[in-house]
């Protein structure tokens, strides 16, 4: 029997920070052949995003809604690009834990809201090789 | 009908930069709780590559083997961290086409033959708000 607490799904998504959202949901729209399905702005993380849907799997576009969001400063130090990889868990309490005492730094200690009714949870890239990995629960 | 020469089926991997192969196996291997399925040398690419599986996708480790790689060079400039995004497509060659007409920079002109049977290519990150972009197929 498969222990579904404690086990990655999938790549949920791959977040990419972008300077303009509108000028990039062309750019995706053009690659994959058809627009995003839908736009969220998160104001506690200073964030706009939208998403595009690849078989499975998700992109969604982030643009800094003010000038001291994670995403502005992310842009400044490092230019547009991949931002984070989001992972898939079915109890994100129990992987917080589990991966806890492997070692890795989680960026919080309970799970928070996050943009397309998730819980989230983020892991200090020091402890992934330089990837800011985040683990995502669908909101029951 | 859906016109399978002309999508992007999935995120099929993940490419991640590493500066030690061995060691960012098991860092990878506790975070998705159990180990890389294969190891894969790419002689003309010059890199090392362990593969993770997570439900449909995978994660490509990275390692250079040799100072004027690919791969070196990104963590010269970048240091470790994730190097590109690959999407399964169906005909390769159909949808470098679509991509060429629609303006983006493809950085091989011919489909190439990549790690894990596939044959691959590439997107010029200028293109792409600064994200590398791997198309691939499974060989036939």
């Amino acid at each position: 029997m498969i222990d579904r607490t404690l086990r990655m799904d999938k790549i949920e998504h791959i977040g990419i920070a972008v300077k303009d959202l509108e000028k990039s949901n062309g750019v995706f729209a053009a690659l994959f052949g058809k627009a995003h399905y839908k736009t969220e702005t998160v104001e506690s993380e200073g964030v706009k995003t939208s998403f595009f849907e690849v078989g499975p799997n998700k992109i969604e576009l982030l643009e800094a809604t003010k000038p001291d969001s994670p995403i502005a400063k992310f842009i400044d130090k490092k230019g547009e690009g991949i931002h984070h990889i989001a992972f898939a868990v079915s109890d994100i309490q129990a992987e917080m834990d589990r991966l806890q005492k492997e070692g890795f730094i989680l960026l919080n200690k309970e799970p928070k809201l996050g943009a397309d009714n998730k819980l989230v949870a983020f892991l200090h890239p020091k402890s992934t090789n330089g990837v800011l990995i985040e683990l995502c629960q669908e909101r029951p």
